[in-house]
């Protein structure tokens, strides 16, 4: 599981800063996470293949956070893309964007399909075999989701040398991953806990962006591995979160530590700073394992 | 007169090539013309004042001209802008920026208002006491214009010397700058030749973006002092100028000669070359003054 920052400010993108958009690595999926302004060159830049990404996820309607998406859109036509592109987002989204593609006279010559968010409360909105994914539902100026993505827990791990000392014929094995109980050659009904390891603990991320302090997501992050919480301001600040209902990084912190979270990454900063590093200290004052987003910096979720 | 080019790529921006967008400056006036994704930050990038630009023509609705306004009309909001924007642009284009605007439940704090075209003729969309602009319609795959901009004539240069040695009162003098004949303290009437030169030439610019190889637009364009002429593809590619409505750089010197204008900018080429002089040497074989536009180069007309 690998995240990469493509652009962490908030705002308006500048020559050397760039606005929200995220692409998350897992389980073979490339996921897009938020597609502001030039998020397509970002793309380019950071050297990710354009034809992988087929789902794309918008938290909000906000300029930074989705100005980029019908260029891009544009662009996967102009490469000749022929695969499925699902989008998710606010309701109104496919509206922006196919009116945008109305008046261009324009087309996709690939299946373009909207899922449109309405929910207050948080869903499931994306599954497969090996990952789901959910809406984290944010207190911002207007209707905006953070997303979790959830690894499903895997197989448990087979012990080969013992299942085969056990006289448990091979046809047998996938049962016992599954965590059912077995007979052996010999009518012997065997635990799998004596065969098996337990699964590698499924990893978990969560995006919240933008949102005030906003204490009812908690237990829908509890415990993921990361959580990337916006810290628009720094608590010196305080004043100005209220009124634009963003956090500061105190308040990611805080949140960070009451879900239980592994690691906080701290982004959506306002152009006013230009140094980062007192977001960090700031919000070390109440969680340990805190990291800077950065634009172009990848994290390996280990 | 001095033009910036900030893009003059055709299809998708890419790390170091920009989409459409050029800043004209005339008579105290700085003229936004279209507005491909990322023209912000070009604009920053080439220390444009952001303040300034209080028009912005927009030839048509294709995203490589027009998907960087939404972000640059809400950066001018953020920016604390109070001044009226105008914008000049096909029918749609305010429906595209309004419901961008309301779906973010934003607002700007400054007039935004659009001059909406659909006229097939040429008509005249800015005038003030120094220029004019006039619409200078194309021939694409959708509804686009050009625009040709132009200075008005100036007022005669008076000779001072000989107006005073022809004893003329000096509150005659302006009379004589418009082309008046006046008369003297004695009762003499003054030929306005006699003691006054011609204005300097005005100059003229000429924008057309995107087409196909059009002559209707060369009485439009008659004359003019720098004519920026789409060139898509080479000669080589003339195939594919027909299906998409674009020149080549051979059709757009094509263009230049007959229109007997001074000088030409070769632009908007395809993102398939990675040698530009080839244009330049094809566009030589028709006609003379030949020059290309590259992102952030600039061109002073004397």
């Amino acid at each position: 599981m690998k995240l990469t920052i493509l652009g962490c400010y908030s705002a308006t993108p500048r020559i050397n800063t760039h606005t929200t958009s995220q692409v998350l690595e897992i389980k073979n999926h490339i996921l897009l996470i938020d597609c502001g302004e030039g998020t397509q060159v970002q793309l380019r830049r950071y050297k990710i293949k354009f034809a992988r990404i087929k789902h794309i996820f918008i938290s909000h309607l906000h300029g930074d956070h989705v100005f980029g998406l019908v260029g891009l859109i544009s662009s996967f036509r102009l490469l000749g893309r022929e695969t499925d592109l699902h989008i998710y987002g606010p309701k109104g989204l496919k509206e922006m964007i196919t009116l945008q593609l109305k008046l261009a006279d324009s087309w996709t010559n690939y299946k373009l399909i909207f899922h449109q968010l309405t929910s207050k409360e948080s869903e499931l909105v994306f599954e497969d075999s090996k990952i789901q994914v959910y809406t984290i539902p944010l207190n911002h100026r207007i209707y905006t989701n953070g997303f979790l993505f959830k690894e499903k827990e895997g197989e448990r791990k087979l012990d080969i040398n013992a299942a085969l000392k056990a006289n448990i014929n091979k046809a047998y094995f996938r049962k016992l991953k599954q965590g059912f109980d077995v007979e052996n050659e010999d009518g012997v009904l065997i635990d799998y806990n004596k065969v098996t390891k337990p699964p590698l603990a499924s990893k978990s991320y969560a995006f919240c962006s933008d949102t005030a302090y906003h204490e009812p997501i908690i237990p829908i992050i509890k415990n993921a591995t990361v959580l990337y919480h916006e810290s628009t301001f720094l608590d010196k600040h305080q004043n100005l979160c209220a009124p634009t209902k963003h956090s500061s990084a105190k308040q990611a912190a805080t949140i960070a530590k009451k879900a239980n979270v592994k690691q906080l990454i701290l982004g959506h900063y306002s152009t006013r700073y230009d140094d980062l590093s007192e977001f960090k200290s700031e919000a070390e004052t109440v969680f340990d394992n805190v990291e800077l987003a950065e634009d172009g910096k990848s994290f390996e979720f280990n």
